[in-house]
């Protein structure tokens, strides 16, 4: 195990909703037919000018208000996205530290993993925690919106902005990480991406290559073999786990993911209906929500599964304390 | 302590070299002054169509071999750039891995945190092995030449392309990080900058926003700060040190560096000469050539500092072991 407590959580929803409806009205689709495939009923678009660095301050701050941490106790700061974040160097992580008042006083990093990333950080912020160095914030940003155009309306249709954070701290006894399986397949065929302007030499948007059933296909095999790997390594039944949180990048996907898991809905918190696919950011607001509004007492264990573009993959099973 | 032992580094410098004498005759500037005042001679700059991700493997490559791992036994994959590798999205490093012939046998992401990302990646690799995840594989790309034009001669005389790459594993009695103290400090002025064209719209080159004596004097500054932190926290002088690698982002700065530490030139590494400035992959140069060249023998002690955009800073002190 990995000694670790999750301290507190927070996420945030940058600008209004913007419904379904609203969009396909833009793009020529029927709407309820869009809302049927997507699951996506509303998703928020952050006003132009918002700097990602202040909505991932925004959803860290809440974190540590509700860990009872002050920001200036944070050891370091990883700051997760997709989308490369409001400049590409330095790291947005540096600026997120600068709007929490921070001068110096714990480190700060950009990390990318697709929508991976949030299980990335949160194992890296673990081990950091465990190995001395903590409490360690971690906050994914996304503003996807940044990235799609009405031209393309199959990420159009689906993406969303928003950031989630997490504050991991020292342990209580028997709390922490029981198992980890993260991987990533890059001789997989790229179902997912977003080329870097910087290489390119033109603005890039979000493009999705692959057809929907296929992406499901290879997410859900990649998805269920890291949940396996976990709980066989932890020696802990799929049935015995109270919570099941995973990546949501569509309604029809984490419906999916659950069927083929056998996860009842109570068990689990969907977001992607009213929040839409967040890449990094779905996985923490997630997390948020179950912690914020399902009774989880000591002792529960919380399995998170993911999936992202390369393909990424992985799962997290971890035990709550008292 | 963090127990973890170097198992091995290589250095790769992609495409031929470039001298200053050829650049400054495309931008009408006097070779012997900008020699004089960057110390650097040479840079390569990779041919165009280069691939990041292959630069990266082929670093990561020799690094395995000088360890005598194969790829497959490697259990994470941490690539830190300056410039956003191949694509944003997914994480470049899942091509790095896939480049390594792995699929899904390891995890992989990318890491930023401008020059300071090498450091980030060796601490958090560290922690990854100490808390039992391990071997690791971190690697520095940049193809900063893609980030540069004629037009603005203050990066284009300086940046080049490079990468680096470390093994870290299990350690041997004795062996591993002894100290750390890294920071970002982004209430300072923004001094270097990448801005992401997928936030602008248009593209972005990289940019020197601060003259050169005040970049000098905040990074000096910070790189001190950090450098006695992690020797007075491991409870050693600095004249017991055997080994001192600092970033290296031009000749003048690197003199500045070795003078206020008061260290001689045969107890460093000087790459900034032949390589330029090559951003995170400056200290893993160094590091490869430390080992590679000088006679290191157990017991000694390695200091690693270095200083970022941001600005990020930070040192790492390593014990050799047996």
């Amino acid at each position: 195990m990995i000694p670790v407590r999750i301290l507190g959580t927070a996420s945030v929803l940058p600008g209004p909703a913007v419904t379904t409806a609203e969009l396909c009205a833009r793009v020529g689709r029927d709407a309820a037919e869009v809302e049927r495939k997507t699951g996506i009923r509303t998703r928020h678009f952050a006003p132009p000018g918002t700097k990602a660095s202040d909505v991932a301050a925004a959803a860290l701050r809440g974190a540590l208000e509700a860990a009872g941490v002050e920001a200036k106790a944070l050891r370091r700061i990883l700051c997760v996205t997709s989308m490369g974040g409001d400049v590409t160097t330095p790291a947005t992580a540096n600026r997120v530290a600068a709007a929490l008042g921070l001068a110096g006083s714990c480190d700060a990093m950009d990390l990318g993993n697709a929508c991976m990333g949030f299980l990335s950080a949160f194992d890296l912020a673990a081990r950091s925690v465990a190995t001395g160095l903590g409490p360690v914030g971690i906050v994914s940003v996304e503003l996807l919106s940044r990235t799609t155009t009405p031209e393309d309306p199959r990420p159009y249709l689906v993406l969303g902005d928003a950031a989630a954070a997490a504050v991991l701290g020292t342990a209580r006894p028997a709390e922490g990480v029981l198992g980890v399986a993260l991987g990533n397949d890059g001789t997989l065929p790229t179902d997912v991406v977003l080329e870097n302007p910087h290489v390119t030499g033109k603005p890039e948007r979000m493009r999705f290559l692959t057809p929907s059933r296929e992406m499901t296909r290879v997410a859900l095999d990649a998805l269920l073999r890291a949940a396996r790997s976990v709980l066989d390594g932890a020696g802990v039944a799929l049935r015995d786990v109270e919570w099941v949180l995973t990546h949501q990048p569509n309604g029809s996907m984490l419906g999916a993911i659950l069927g083929a898991m056998d996860v009842p809905p109570e068990r689990s918190v969907r977001v992607v209906d009213t929040v839409g696919s967040v890449g990094s950011a779905s996985l923490g607001t997630g997390l948020d929500r179950l912690l914020r509004t399902r009774p989880v007492k000591p002792g529960d264990r919380i399995l998170m599964v993911g999936v992202g573009a390369g393909v990424a993959h992985g799962a997290v099973l971890y035990r709550v304390g008292g």
